[in-house]
């Protein structure tokens, strides 16, 4: 009784419940902690609950959560001891718990992508990096102590949620100019990168338990899991060669999540008719389209198909692009461009969840654009990422002809490739990994069985003298 | 019916309520769009119902909703016509319109703070606002210019989302040294300002429509708005001259928002007691407290209180810190020092709202930090914010005995004083932002009634010299 006694349990006066909650988490407390320690005997249900002044059924509760969570053990006749606690759950490693101070979806969070987190690898094709030694460095930084100059000289403030004016206007420019989109400055929201965007969409579009959202499968994953982490019902629609399959979406979906220029990650166009039926679906339905063109800047034959948010006149999509694939990703920088009435929503969201993006790397990006930078940059790793994927279709052809054929598509950061002729390409790419070739196979991106057998090359990181050796080497590794 | 034929209306081809849907919101765009224009007789139901081949009773719920919502009238035996809709809610202006495809918070989104937004008062005492003219620009020109360069030497990469390491360890070492709180690198996750800190916590500690969450009363009025927007249910506790009242949160509180070093906006410091209290109740009834220490680093006299974190030995504290007061607020940067058992889902909430935070403010505050460039500001600072507190003291002694009485306090940018002799404080606080003096009444900050009659004054924005002038005037408006 002593060790007990000496826990200085501490209950609330009044309600059962919350007792009971108290006196489970104490003890358990105690015991993860080692104040109660493995062997030692409890004391028995009548005891406890007289020194504790509770009624003997809110003890007998709580030992009996107690044992089935393995934290005591009952022996024939002997009544209740401290049962041996796991390895790796006391003190020092209390986060493989789950807590249930934690809402439910957080209590087993979504695993961190590392693939994208680890790099060196001899060949480097892991997707959605782009080649960033050839940035103009210098100019940023003559830009960037240009902006600190200007904000040195003003009084501290907190700007408007929205994102900068200049940048705003710059980006209405810019996609005026690359995407033929029509927007004007105060239909834009500067966001931390897209993944931003996607989690502000997420939170004002989603009601959770009742909104069904559609998203492509294969599709982004970072995309799933900022909706089902918003309470969203996710529903996993196939694509085919033309994108999206719309005859698959339910009525129900009133959110739709799509990559048009360049679907991720096997890399098609969206059709002119399938464009056409997405948004014939949005406007009977009510439905909102977000279209995601994460990397579609760099386009390499034909002419872009139109942006769904060029198509449509019913105020339904929300297009969202990314500074991370233009630029580099560690300046976290994107937008949203809204249709008017979600607009004083979205900034609401945008200030409750971190009052307004960084002033300088905003001020920094909008004179990089308005001063011809970044088309300039645009054009001359177009030309660099063509090369590179001209590269990998011929290595591909060359040495891969009977393993692997490339997915038409003619944009885009990657190439993706279908596997021939029985290969696993999950197999493949795990010997890959182990021989210091990186890169992904599709079914990392699916959700539904069965997934596409094949291979996504990233071309952002790799040099094109380096893509035939490489694709070499992964062809040997089959053979 | 020509125009209603003309406006192709498309509805889905399977189930009464989706068509219900569909056809209300047509017509209602159309009217909007001035496409049905007002005094145009509508079709009568049972015509449109077989044009579209839908039951009547669709078509009669429909002018239904669009009747009680204004935009058609009856005219007695003459059938439904279009109603004349109201200015500034037609295609021009959507936004105000509520739009049901926004979840229902965000349908009435909460307004910006545009007080602190809009500048130029000739004195300006808003709160929150810390003087950056006296900021080493130079310095955090060059050392980040020094993480641009190792960053252009860098292959692209996202990086951690829990923050750079460097920048935690620096972080670690600066509040072990300051606040005394022990936290290892670890602990740290890096926020954009304490704003997402907030949004983040707010997100795993929240399940809709169930977890109780106090704030004080005052209060902070973004840390009451983040946690209604994920669904908390808010209770509103009353503070005095030690702090939040413990012995007024119901039981059902599961997360405690407080700013124990100063409390904002009234200024106390929370008692020793009080702390003992809160940190009891937190035990007792599993809740979790959040410490929001946003300008304790501002401190003037005596021994800095033990901060909760420190206190608190069942990592029921969370800490957050900010850099928007100490340097300044565009820079947006804070960090939250979490317990073992939160850290993996707080991970995960960044990476799903926004990846990481840029990468080069990081390094650049890194460096910043671990070269002693911030404890040195810190230091220069206190003693400039030190002699504005004793002239707007002094001033208000001298000019305003008989009207306003300043709470006492021992930290912090801002000072609040009560008013005295009747006098209403939300009056005076008008009458002054009309004469050019910026200063806001306290029970802007309030919920429930009654609320403290007085001002705050910030003087992050207003030179020593100025305050004498400033508050001589004050006292004018109201004599």
């Amino acid at each position: 009784m002593g060790p007990i006694f000496e826990l200085a349990i501490d209950l609330p006066p009044r309600g059962s419940r919350e007792r009971l909650r108290a006196l489970h988490r104490q003890l358990r407390a105690a015991i993860l902690e080692g104040r109660l320690q493995a062997g030692m005997r409890l004391p028995a249900t009548r005891e406890l609950a007289a020194l504790l002044g509770v009624s003997r059924n809110t003890v007998v509760a709580a030992y009996d959560r107690l044992l089935s969570e393995g934290y005591i053990a009952v022996r024939q006749g002997a009544g209740s001891y401290v049962a041996e606690v796991p390895r790796g759950l006391g003190r020092s490693d209390k986060s493989r718990m789950t807590d249930t101070r934690l809402g439910p979806f957080w209590r087993h969070p979504p695993p961190l992508p590392m693939a994208a987190l680890q790099a060196s690898y001899r060949f480097d094709f892991r997707v959605g990096l782009p080649d960033q030694s050839a940035f103009p460095f210098p100019v940023w930084r003559r830009l960037s102590a240009r902006a600190l100059r200007t904000l040195s000289r003003a009084p501290s403030a907190y700007a408007h949620p929205q994102g900068q004016v200049s940048l705003r206007e710059a980006i209405a420019a810019h996609i005026s100019f690359v995407r033929a989109i029509s927007a004007r400055a105060d239909d834009i929201v500067i966001t931390a990168g897209a993944q931003q965007a996607f989690e502000l969409l997420a939170r004002i579009l989603v009601t959770p338990g009742q909104t069904t959202v559609a998203v492509e499968d294969p599709g982004y994953p970072p995309m799933r899991t900022v909706f089902a982490a918003a309470g969203a019902s996710l529903v996993a629609v196939p694509v085919d060669a033309e994108g999206l399959i719309v005859d698959r979406l339910p009525p129900s979906t009133r959110v739709i999540c799509v990559t048009p220029s360049h679907q991720f990650p096997l890399g098609h166009a969206m059709s002119l008719s399938r464009r056409a039926a997405l948004l014939a679906f949005a406007r009977t339905h009510e439905a909102i389209v977000i279209e995601d063109d994460y990397d579609g800047e760099f386009r390499y034959a034909g002419q872009a198909r139109d942006a769904l948010q060029t198509l449509d006149g019913a105020g339904s999509v929300f297009y969202v692009g990314s500074f991370s694939k233009s630029l580099f990703p560690a300046l976290r920088l994107g937008f949203v461009v809204t249709p008017t009435w979600a607009r004083s929503a979205l900034v609401a969201a945008k200030q409750l969840s971190d009052w307004h993006g960084p002033i300088l790397a905003q001020d920094t990006l909008a004179a990089f654009i308005a001063e011809g930078h970044l088309a300039r940059h645009i054009r001359k790793m177009r030309k660099v990422y063509e090369e590179r994927r001209i590269s990998l279709i011929e290595a591909i052809e060359r040495h891969c002809q009977d393993l692997l054929e490339p997915i038409p598509g003619d944009a885009g950061l990657h190439l993706s490739a279908m596997a021939r002729g029985g290969l696993q390409a999950t197999d493949w790419a795990a010997k890959a990994g182990e021989a210091g070739i990186g890169l992904l196979a599709l079914d990392r991106f699916g959700v539904a069985r069965p997934q596409p057998n094949g291979l996504a090359f990233g071309f952002g990181l790799i040099q094109s003298d380096r893509i035939e050796a490489a694709i070499g080497q992964l062809a040997g590794l089959m053979r």
